[in-house]
């Protein structure tokens, strides 16, 4: 039985990789039927369907949602978290080409695959938002608030003393803007996990994730005030940065999720009551992502990350709100948001993957400098576990949760190699790849050691109330 | 009471627009912040979330679904389709820039934006041929061969003819280039009327969708054919079209559907019996999407439709495929796909409606020759119902549902403008003109056309069986 089955799986994949590579060669065939290759030309100039930019996107969804269940799958049977399967494979994927297969390099540079990815994300925020309420949000926000200052001041002081010891010629901006690389919380890997081992309605999970909005926001004013330094110090005049434009940056922050709170209670229940009165199929989920997309695109216009509006939207959005869409019949819109989440998620994680340069591992002379970096980076923001005084909750889990450094981290460091001072970039290519390291593992760490210590502390400590 | 809703409304209104108006101006506000204006730029270089071009999808995303259920349930309203009213829609926003408002003349150009359309239509056709399975398909095959085949020689003639009379100076090839691209039926729209009114799985939607693949099979081979003979007399030696090319394209396409059936009927089972052992989340769904998004690539590969691929993956998969899926609880495939096609879809129609340069029906000079040219598109694929011998089919319907001309109609209009001959395109800007008129007035004709004659049929003739 066994036997048969693997028979016909292997007469499977042989006709499979017959019917895939007819595909791809009828394609490169270029001389026999020239006339083709005007039309596919053609197509893209005109932006119509046959052969157009499309095709790559489809080749490139096949490649990434077949890597992510693979993938997934495999960390599964090891008892590790499906997300960090499609980091990985996306890592072995995106460095094939070292060992001389290129066909998955333009996956890279896609720029459309690049906005579906971080649509994807921004639909994991907004599901994630949608398992809990601004209400319950505010029970824990005295708590979300002292584990996000916690979490931002220990890692800038501890990356200032990390530069200051191991990097003694370099001058003191360099020393403050590596403890600003290390500030900001990455929350989408942490929101992931939480998802995959079911605690994503946990005390510890609504901590994190109001972490994560304030600690954006704090990112924030701290790029502002050390660019602004450094700008100032650099052009030789003190006026780079200003007590009112760092006001102006925190009342727009702050506006921003006022007027979110504002839009979830006021003005929620009547769009939804006018969204009812519309003739057409599809309206409900619609006018959900509407509201998820809209708070996005503003989140991202205020300076914050897109995802924390995505977050905020989901939030807001309550079942209050449209109850006469369910009555009608309409489905619950965490099982008409799931199959989206299906589809794209899973792009987001993989592309993360794929964009890890495994190379730079093999820059022996900064591995030092990366692992103590990247030491003090995990180190630090256990300080998190701190800020909770409450027994029921496991501290534990809430710093593991906010190791994960990902694109702020990133943001930094790309401004800093732009920074000149005493003409150097204050952010040298030697300390950007060491950056580039820290943030990968702290990216891979977090998942294999947040499932085990929520998990563990599942069956230790008295069930959440 | 229904005041209070008014004023509520307008409340409503004034703040989410001041709320936008907010986003947008803090956005545009890079005198005061100018540190974060470097951070959008460090992100876009870095391609990472804050203010990345994300947020220009995500702004017009906003846009195109607010317009797409607004225009749906405008025309809903006066019993025409929805996919009218997004069109409709569509257009306008599209040529807002003609009295001075040049806010969404971006989308126009968006890569991704287009990518995101092109998904939409392979989702929808994804999505047409799941209510339908290749047996049925089969029971329908003559007719909808037939159908095809009296659809694509019917307008290629009457194009040439309408050439030859109102063309008289330009030469022949002219005429029959003309006649060319009156043949391929695009099939979105009327996929996609069938389905708003709930006809997806009548006979009638069966022929027409069989014959829209023959159709685009049969309009490759004419592409090839038209095209060679006239590179071939342009370069002045004969053999720019052999029989074996053109026996090239026929057999690939028919390989492709071949292949096509030949997966469904014997890798399927064992393909998704592999999936049902992976262990992780959205298993079922990934698979067939990954089905969807392969067949569309391959399709593309051979020089079809990726539309055509879609729709041969919808037909392929079969309950049968997938039943210990569901005796797992897992939902059945059309639900799942339903969300994301509410998502993604209608950016299809309101951009395809974007793209309509109205000022094109200023032009008085070609408007004749346009007309005359629509004309015969409409009226020549009502041949398609003189295939029909079958009494219970509503032939009328069929004829009009073969009527809408689209991206293939526009692709052979491209390459024909690129063919020179004698010094001059075969394919001139005023006839160009007239072609992209003909498209759109054949997608605009289509939907009340075609809802009306099956909506009467309905009533008239004997329930199909």
């Amino acid at each position: 039985m066994r036997i048969l089955t693997q028979k016909r799986f292997l007469l499977a994949l042989v006709v499979i990789a017959a019917y895939m590579v007819c595909g791809l060669s009828f394609g490169s065939d270029v001389e026999v039927v020239d006339t083709m290759t005007v039309a596919e030309e053609t197509a893209h100039d005109d932006d119509s369907g046959h052969g157009g930019p499309v095709l790559g996107i489809l080749i490139s969804l096949v490649v990434i949602l077949l890597a992510a269940k693979l993938g997934g799958d495999i960390f599964e049977r090891f008892q590790q978290p499906a997300v960090l399967g499609e980091l990985v494979l996306g890592m072995l994927i995106g460095n094939l080409h070292l060992i001389g297969i290129d066909l998955f390099e333009s996956f890279k540079h896609d720029l459309t695959l690049e906005v579906l990815a971080e649509l994807g994300v921004i639909i994991l925020l907004f599901e994630v938002g949608l398992e809990s309420s601004v209400r319950e949000m505010m029970k824990v926000g005295l708590a979300s608030f002292m584990v996000a200052v916690f979490g931002v001041i220990t890692p800038f002081f501890l990356g200032w003393g990390v530069g200051y010891v191991f990097l003694p010629d370099a001058s003191i901006y360099v020393h403050i803007f590596i403890g600003a690389t290390l500030t900001a919380t990455s929350v989408g890997i942490t929101a992931r996990v939480l998802q995959d081992i079911g605690k994503i309605k946990s005390r510890e999970a609504k901590i994190i994730l109001g972490a994560a909005v304030i600690d954006d926001i704090l990112g924030l004013v701290i790029l502002a005030v050390v660019a602004g330094i450094i700008t100032a110090v650099g052009s030789g005049h003190g006026d780079g940065v200003s007590s009112g434009m760092i006001l102006w940056i925190i009342i727009k922050a702050v506006l921003f999720v006022v007027g979110a709170i504002v839009i979830g209670s006021i003005i929620l229940p009547t769009y939804f009551n006018l969204a009812i009165r519309l003739k057409v199929k599809g309206v409900f989920l619609s006018f959900c992502l509407l509201v998820c997309f809209a708070l996005a695109f503003i989140a991202g216009k205020v300076g914050l990350a897109p995802i924390v509006g995505a977050f905020a939207a989901g939030l807001i959005l309550d079942e209050i709100h449209y109850t006469r869409f369910r009555e009608k019949g309409e489905r619950d819109i965490k099982h008409l948001i799931e199959p989206i989440s299906v589809f794209l998620v899973p792009i987001f994680f993989v592309r993360m993957g794929m964009m890890v340069d495994l190379t730079t591992f093999g820059r022996v002379e900064i591995l030092g400098f990366a692992a103590v970096l990247t030491l003090a980076a995990i180190v630090s923001k256990q300080a998190c576990s701190l800020a909770i005084f409450d027994r029921k909750t496991n501290r534990i889990a809430i710093g593991l949760g906010m190791i994960p450094r990902g694109e702020v981290g990133l943001i930094f460091a790309g401004i800093g190699a732009k920074l000149i001072l005493d003409g150097q970039p204050i952010v040298s290519a030697s300390i950007y790849s060491a950056i580039v390291i820290m943030v990968i593992i702290t990216t891979l760490v977090t998942p294999p050691a947040l499932k085990a210590s929520l998990l563990r502390g599942a069956k230790n400590a008295p069930a959440p109330s």
